[in-house]
């Protein structure tokens, strides 16, 4: 396909290279809709978008070609408060603790602040922060031992300016008091000045970090901390970086990352500053079912299977099923009208847990007179009415159960 | 983006031509899935999928280059009993009903069977039925007089021939009886022999276009015709056929199009054969957003803004604004702790109908130390307890509204 989308570009004779794309992310299309759009948006701008985006580099376990992405950000015109750093991971979390009901485990998001980072890293003399970040970005691939080596060789650090990145990376703290406290511990064992520029930018990332943490706890108590390692490979980002790790996961990495980016939409002077996050939905629905081992309590959603007496006598059940679903049950309708055994066992494969006997005018017996509804999972059967009978809550829906 | 992926492949120094592609339908895959997992599923096998797929033609005027498809098939282990003919196009019919909330036009499924076109057109001494289908598949874009012309030009076709192919697409019938006598005068005054082996085939696809009418007409009157253009242009259909219309919008030509498949799937002696329709979801709503006009009767789907009195009390508002999406209420929080005027004006310009005004402790007057709602549409205020208030169905809920 790929090359019948090229051959169209070349029946013009034009070369097609770079012509058509597919996303790599959803927060560099949403930058350009909002700039498209800013004279029609309400400011702050907030969206969700879930979505399949596409992977450039090789494809790993768990790291899939092919992959949909779960989105929320918040765009400002001009400004955008602060606040939305701390709201936009809270709306993450809550939507992640409503998949602990399938067995997914607590995640927490682990914040930092470009802006600390760089204020630390010039305050140690080091200028190539890019680099920097980007071989801290690696510690939990590679380890601390092959990122110093990669400081010294590639980002002109020395191994004591090494050895100080890795120091900054290994704080952690749940409150803002303990955050600031560790810091200065950091800048006064490696001699960086409080008066310095450097300092002054560090702080100001650092007092962002500290009231995302403690007004994060406030809401919801130990789901946000400062973790000094984060440091994200996108360089859009300005200010926060959050990645979110699963309670006993941490071999499958962040399943919800994002930032801060004050420069990526802009038009003339104005700027559009945005705070979002975004959760790997492949990745995690992944780890749900192969890891957790989350599956569907049954094949089928139907809760009843109307039975068929002889096909001439499909519409009869057809009618009856049709029933039952505007009145929000989940029916299906046996396949043939094979011998009654044969369809209970049809129902049993799909896990389907009642069988529905439409009423026969000519048979010999009173009950087969009446429809009858049989729940193949405990043998009961009873007389039914198609505009009043309710499935036992226990086998109304199909639901996700998980075999941990 | 292609190139990225395509040189991921010349890193081995392979050429890397057809090696990556993009779903151009849902139907291919599907069939590959049931051949690969044949052991684990339970025939027939129902499913859903709504997903992208991509053109590799030319993208016109509500025929996109990415768009999305929503399918439904059943498949059957080597064999598939015929009333799913009825039931997929109907589950599309109901499903197609419920946007008519929306402002949907009235969707009708026009049927047909190949082997009904097959045999008449054999019947006339015609032998390349592929080719006849391909050119009346075009008789609502060019006409019958073009298509004339091609049949004869490119299908071997003598004009009385020609004539006869486009007598046959003008039949329509909403009735089995209707359609055997139609057929059987068009047979009739075109001398095709009733022994003969071509009338035959065309009487097997008559008598199951017949009972899909028949039957279709008992569950839901009227959602399913008969009309011999239909013609479909992918080879892999092998019985019914459908397209679906809807009523005054027949330039947009259908929305709902599939039919029986009988050899699309198969693994050494073993066949799955299917039956299918799948709704162009992105062409539908193009068509309802810019020809009928829906859309949204307000911005944000939040029902109540809560205000924010000063950004100290943050929190406060936060924790209400929890309190009601746990009741299922969708809030949102102003954005700034500005004049209340301004975040009024905010509320206004998202269409969010209530403004919370949170408890002041230390207010002066007595009304001010409770929780207060403001209906901004009609002026009203209250007082009210975030556990109990609820807003006013009309302003309840974000909806749909269609300007026509």
């Amino acid at each position: 396909m790929l090359s019948r989308l090229q051959e169209v570009g070349h029946e013009d004779g034009k070369p097609v290279d770079d012509r058509l794309g597919l996303h790599f992310d959803l927060t560099v299309p949403l930058s350009r809709y909002v700039v498209e759009n800013s004279g029609h948006l309400t400011f702050p701008f907030k969206r969700w978008q879930i979505q399949k985006v596409w992977r450039g580099e090789r494809p790993q376990e768990g790291r899939f070609r092919e992959f949909v992405q779960a989105d929320i950000d918040v765009i400002g015109n001009g400004e955008l408060p602060d606040h939305y750093e701390v709201e936009v991971p809270l709306v993450m979390v809550s939507a992640l603790e409503e998949m602990r009901a399938y067995g997914l485990p607590k995640a927490t998001v682990h914040a930092n602040n470009r802006k600390l980072s760089e204020g630390f890293y010039r305050g140690l003399g080091l200028s190539d922060i890019e680099g920097v970040l980007r071989e801290i970005d690696k510690l939990d691939k590679i380890g601390a031992d092959e990122v110093a080596e990669l400081l010294v060789k590639d980002c002109g650090a020395s191994p004591a300016q090494a050895k100080a990145c890795l120091e900054l990376a290994e704080l952690t703290a749940d409150s803002g008091s303990e955050l600031k406290a560790g810091f200065d511990q950091l800048c006064a064992s490696h001699g960086i000045d409080q008066d310095s520029d450097a300092y002054q930018l560090a702080i100001e990332g650092l007092n962002t970090l500290a009231m995302i943490v403690d007004e994060a706890d406030k809401i919801r108590p130990g789901a946000v901390i400062a973790d000094l390692k984060i440091a994200r490979g996108l360089d859009y980002y300005t200010g926060s970086v959050y990645e979110t790790f699963l309670d006993g996961a941490q071999s499958l990495g962040s399943i919800c990352s994002g930032g801060r980016y004050d420069n990526l939409a802009s038009q003339g002077s104005k700027t559009y500053p945005g705070v979002g996050l975004s959760i790997g939905l492949s990745r995690l629905l992944s780890y749900l079912l192969n890891q957790v081992g989350a599956q569907a309590s049954r094949v089928s959603p139907a809760s009843v299977l109307v039975a068929v007496w002889n096909e001439d006598e499909r519409t009869t059940s057809n009618h009856l099923a049709d029933a039952l679903r505007k009145r929000g049950i989940a029916a299906d309708v046996a396949p043939t009208a094979a011998k009654i055994g044969k369809q209970i066992k049809y129902a049993d494969h799909l896990g389907i847990p009642y069988v529905w006997f439409p009423a026969q005018a000519d048979a010999s017996s009173e009950a087969d007179q009446s429809n009858q509804v049989k729940n193949i999972v405990t043998g009961e059967q009873e007389a039914a009415d198609p505009v009043s009978w309710t499935p036992d809550s226990l086998y109304a829906q199909q639901q996700v159960e998980s075999k941990a």
